[in-house]
């Protein structure tokens, strides 16, 4: 059985996956921390520290829960070029997917293998043809469109996502990256599958239909 | 005892309260199909029909009491200008408030009472008058800052609003009023203080607190 294509990302209440880049924030310090608002609920999670090899120890509960589901679902995933350039000098030596990863890119590259499990793989020829790849890597798992917001879309306007989850964080940034800004609304719609609150976050799951 | 200040809205997943109002879209069927979207929770409910007399019947269940609680809570209402001025020809003999209403214009003109409780009194001296005035009508019931968008905000960015409930709509409009567009995100912050999805729409409920 075919896994599904998802994503999940964490959102403001207005509407921004990640804050605003700014002119007037060359040490990143304002960027950093609404960021650090923004994902708030992830970063004392038990399955995150555990995920980014930060050491024991971290909170369980219903959020940790849905991030472990999160990361087990998950055969293979997908990213951006630009996700990637960002992560490589971010991520530890041993990249946090443990996974394959199709990176999307004009520029290609031998796969590059990490410990533990990580593989990038660069892919030229078009997001058909990464998710095609990462569909047969992830075997009867799903395959995650890790981010960023423009490759998300990408994939969200093209029909390829069969549903994503929102971790609706209460926080307003005012300006940043909007999720959904430049979605082909006469194209998509969607059904609510599941909205579970957690007390720092509304998890909000929605099945993708074609109009 | 004092009541609190509140507003009330359906938002679509992308954050609009909206539609867009396009000049291609001459009988505005694009924007009414839309709105009804956007409002498609709320149209079939029981204390929506009563409210605005369409008739008998409608549905009950836990989309109908949110509603009904958030008519009961209301002592008076306050909106901008231009919610009043297209209301004024859309809204049925006896307007659907029942309860003082505070329209905020540049305009002064004298109260206008229509049948069935609802007064208009138009107030030229600013939001913070208003909403005293608004305060006083309410005594111990609470006041809604009904709309629209633009007056929403005035009164969220001037500290004036203690909490929010949105009826997220699982619906993505792509472009139109945006709630949030403008807000002073070095001000207010969010504390959550319910979320229950209903299986239409999910109804999140924020305390604003200053930052």
């Amino acid at each position: 059985m075919a896994g599904k294509v998802f994503f999940s990302v964490s959102m403001s209440l207005d509407g921004f996956v990640a804050p605003e880049e700014r002119a007037d924030d060359p040490d990143r310090r304002r960027w950093t921390a609404q960021w650090m608002e923004l994902q708030q609920w992830i970063l004392p999670l038990r399955s995150f520290r555990e995920r980014l090899r930060l050491g024991d120890g971290g909170e369980e509960g219903r959020d940790d829960d849905i991030l472990r589901e999160t990361f087990a679902r998950t055969g293979a995933s997908v990213m951006g070029r630009r996700m990637f350039d960002l992560g490589e000098g971010a991520w530890p030596e041993e990249a946090p997917f443990h996974t394959p990863v199709f990176v999307l890119t004009h520029d290609p590259r031998d796969p590059w293998e990490r410990p533990g499990g990580t593989t990038f793989h660069f892919v030229d020829d078009g997001i058909a043809v990464a998710l095609d790849r990462a569909r047969a890597a992830a075997g009867d798992r799903d395959v995650r469109i890790a981010g960023g917001g423009a490759t998300i879309l990408q994939y969200l306007n093209a029909g390829l996502i069969d549903e994503f989850t929102i971790a609706l964080s209460p926080v307003l940034l005012g300006a940043g990256t909007r999720l959904f800004e430049g979605v082909d609304a006469t194209r998509v719609a969607l059904e609510p599958v599941d909205a579970e609150p957690t007390g720092r976050v509304t998890h909000l799951t929605y099945a993708v239909r074609e109009r």
